[in-house]
């Protein structure tokens, strides 16, 4: 019997008869192929992508297993429909954490339609992703058994400032998250979440080695997911922190060139969750090279009076 | 007495009465300052960056060293003029070959003009920023006493596709540069100029590891020279291997954010770079994702339609 993921933080959803994607109860993701371009060209990606044998194995164990595509009763009632059928990534987990990055600050391949850009490059002037190279597209926080998650507003999420965001990030891996952004968050887990050898900087790090390299895909409007169980690190177990790329209706051939967009998103956000593990204290940036044109000014209209 | 650089290879020139930048003898590059914002956010910024205790001495080698403004007599008969007095990057150069390559896709800034961004947007997407992270912006290089220097068009050069500017990179170090894009480039210099400690690579390279550290400034618009002296490499002995970073005209306050655009663009060149050192014959890219794509939509047809 298929049903919506508890789980999901962004994308369409499959509730109150409106279409989006399933789960089984075997840890299957049935996800319904979009009726334009989008969905053949996800297909297209994951077929490529799961027999590329120049993906390394501790590069495609970021991406989710891919079984093929299937006929399935779509969530809207629209009768027997094609499925993408992916791993279902929250399958085992018990009330995770989720966090849902959308990376690059641009979200729209040079080749793509003009009308499909607009809208895009819309969407990325109005959210953070021209600023700071990626963008929050939503999240879960668990919060306690009484309480459950907190799970924010997408649209609110979406068009987040830098300083926000940053917030946000420290929340991700607070124990005082409760009453949602009143309170400064501790950062209780930062260590154990984002830091050490398995944990999601460093698993970070490794697929950024990997855009540093490879020239195969150009992955745009294309998330990484940020997964862990709190509960666990309350507990002193291993949270389970892992990373997964998803979304892959808008990946274009590299053809020689690196995803230069994807690779500045990702390195900004990698250099957000290192400030977290290094200086968790809010810090002050100074708008000091305007006030020095202020100056400039002021002096070099006295200069040429003179 | 002051004159045109000779080895100036994009931007305005003192030449036919028109305003330039000029050098003297003693080492010395008169930029006058553009009468908009831009003059005063370039002195702006060589004030802020000269003074900035945050730079580290490793870094700011890669800028021009910085003597202030002065009123100096304009090239275009104008009088006198504010100037930004800067170091000549070519001064005590013999013959050098100079790149001249703009870094990152996007050349403007969220927060500039809506009608500068216009423009920008288009240049980008009319030449290889947006594809490639990066564009050529003019370039020399030295062929033999007789036939001098090969300067090609900059309009050409600007909007070479990525194969090209391959081959471009490889023509800068190659012996066989005379007849200019007809033979296949031997990439003789390749090792001596772009390889080795203290080549070409390993400079983009610390200059890399900086822009993934650094937030005090965004980089808009702004180039990296590559200089070296063939006739020294010809000789055996060390071609002179230098980057730049020039034209502070449209850097913005970083805000604590790493400067993704400029990164995702010095990434990508350094893995043209790299490849040129590693494989320097070419290699051919394939279609393989729309192939399936293709495949894919013949078998979704067939299976909905059963």
């Amino acid at each position: 019997m298929l049903k919506a993921p508890d789980h999901q933080v962004a994308g369409h959803k499959a509730l109150g008869g409106k279409l989006g994607p399933l789960v089984d109860d075997s840890g299957r993701f049935y996800k319904p192929l979009q009726g334009d371009e989008r969905g053949t060209k996800e297909v297209a990606f994951y077929t490529s992508f799961s027999s590329n044998i120049k993906v390394p194995d501790h590069i495609s164990r970021f991406f989710p297993e891919f079984y093929g595509t299937q006929l399935v009763e779509a969530s809207d009632g629209s009768g027997m429909q094609p499925h993408l059928v992916l791993q279902d990534l929250t399958f085992n987990r018990v009330n995770p954490s989720v966090m849902d990055i959308k990376i690059g600050s641009r979200t729209w391949a040079p080749e793509a339609p003009a009308d499909y850009k607009q809208k895009c490059m819309k969407k990325d002037r109005e959210s953070s992703s021209l600023p700071l190279g990626f963008r929050l597209s939503g999240l879960q926080i668990f919060e306690s058994g009484e309480t459950g998650f907190w799970k924010p507003d997408k649209k609110w999420v979406q068009s987040l400032p830098a300083d926000e965001v940053r917030l946000l990030l420290k929340k991700f891996v607070s124990s005082n998250t409760s009453k949602a952004m009143d309170s400064k968050p501790d950062c209780a887990f930062a260590s154990i979440v984002y830091g050490g050898s398995t944990g999601i900087l460093s698993q970070l790090l490794e697929l950024k080695a990997w855009f540093e390299d490879q020239t195969i895909y150009h992955f745009y409007s294309c998330s990484v997911l940020l997964m862990f169980e709190k509960e666990l690190a309350s507990n002193g177990k291993s949270p389970r922190s892992e990373i997964k790329l998803i979304d892959f209706a808008h990946v274009y051939e590299g053809r020689g060139v690196i995803d230069h967009n994807f690779l500045g998103g990702l390195c900004s956000l990698i250099k957000f969750i290192s400030e977290i593990l290094t200086s968790p204290e809010d810090f002050a940036t100074d708008g000091l090279l305007e006030d020095i044109q202020i100056a400039v000014l002021v002096s070099l209209e006295r200069v040429v009076a003179l």
